[in-house]
């Protein structure tokens, strides 16, 4: 937690805070901070600057705090991925958000097992807490949203032309001939399919939307690590 | 496992290997392998091919093996990681090894907790285990080195100015003015901290050996993730 992000519900007036919970065990544990200490806080989708402990109990903090920083320019990526298994998914999540990626699509793939959508890490609660993880980690305020689509066809034959309207569309198809291109620094939409990859009929409905399918080398690398990858290659602004 | 790995003893004679354990489970569970399948294989710090499958039983796979094709070019990369925690080192090494990174060097350094030196995953054969996974991952043959040191100091002083002869040296510093370069294609080591930095000191030592300090701009990335940005900003080859 290198911000402490804070939700409207932790304000007990305009520039005041009460924090509980994972945050203040934060706090106090790891950070071992003390009353006049000022820490780095941001407010959700909000400014960024600094809190200043008021007081320090076992059971909460008390920050006056004064936000005077833009959050750091989002990435214009529009993250289209096959549902991940769960175990990945939460950290996937995580890195997404600390990237910078702020438009997250949750899509179905002949390969993706339907246990997967039972995860109890898709809830609202688990989402909103995985993706501040993330924002905390890069110091961040902006919250990405996220999309489930559980049925691929309706997805890519009725919304996924919509949405790549204006942007650079590709899908990571390991065997193809075209590399991923470098330093785009545009508007992208980027598809990246389950453990196994889209099915040739998958792809084919991809490009169909307006996809241009890239691949990513020789090496077949985890999803976890593809959208690092692929977010360093494409956009400088993540450095 | 997009490849399964052979090591010596798996040879039973020239062309033919027998597998238990994991590898068998993967291929009797996860591929659904029967009698004449062929799988991708490959030889460590050999060539790779495939293997079809003799006989398949409860305990044991037999597989007849040809070995024919190169791994894919190697990282020229030399990554100097201090000791990351352990949940996190795990994936480290598999990611690393995937990446196509060979030669990893563990430091100690300032906010390295000591608890971390003694995690089980430094064994010889779990550190085997999970670059192997990263090999398997990415249908790779070529065995990453590990080479461990646990005081800074002499290490800085007595052996990374060698270990940088003739790359170009950086270490991934936050708030340091210089942007971390793109396709330098060329011999490189990179230095990465631990979480919460390289002490001051430590730079200024790492500066000493020849490193220039860069950034890797406004957002903190966890190690986990910073080590495939840095790559794939770094070398074109991954991709």
């Amino acid at each position: 937690m290198n911000l402490a992000l804070l939700f409207d519900e932790d304000f007990v007036a305009p520039d005041r805070v009460v924090l509980r919970g994972r945050r203040l065990a934060h706090i106090r544990s790891v950070l071992g901070a003390n009353t006049g200490d000022r820490l780095p806080v941001g407010r959700v989708n909000g400014l960024m600057g600094l809190g200043e402990v008021l007081s320090l109990t076992d059971s909460e903090a008390e920050l006056s705090v004064t936000l005077d920083q833009p959050p750091p320019p989002p990435l214009p990526l529009t993250l289209i991925l096959a549902m991940p298994r769960p175990k990945m998914f939460r950290r996937i999540l995580q890195t997404s958000a600390t990237l910078g990626i702020k438009d997250i699509w949750l899509i179905n793939s002949y390969k993706v097992e339907k246990s997967f959508w039972q995860t109890p890490w898709l809830s609202d609660d688990n989402l909103r807490e995985n993706l501040t993880l993330g924002l905390e980690q890069a110091k961040d305020t902006k919250m990405p949203g996220v999309h489930i689509r559980k049925l691929f066809k309706p997805f890519v034959e009725d919304e996924l032309p919509a949405l790549l309207h204006g942007k650079e569309a590709l899908v990571a198809h390991p065997g193809t001939s075209a590399p991923c291109p470098t330093h785009l620094n545009r508007p992208t939409a980027l598809c990246i399919g389950p453990e196994g990859g889209f099915t040739p009929y998958e792809v084919g409905k991809l490009e169909e939307a307006g996809c241009q399918s890239v691949h990513l080398g020789p090496r077949i690398l985890r999803v976890e690590t593809a959208v690092p990858v692929l977010v360093s290659r494409l956009f400088d602004a993540c450095l």
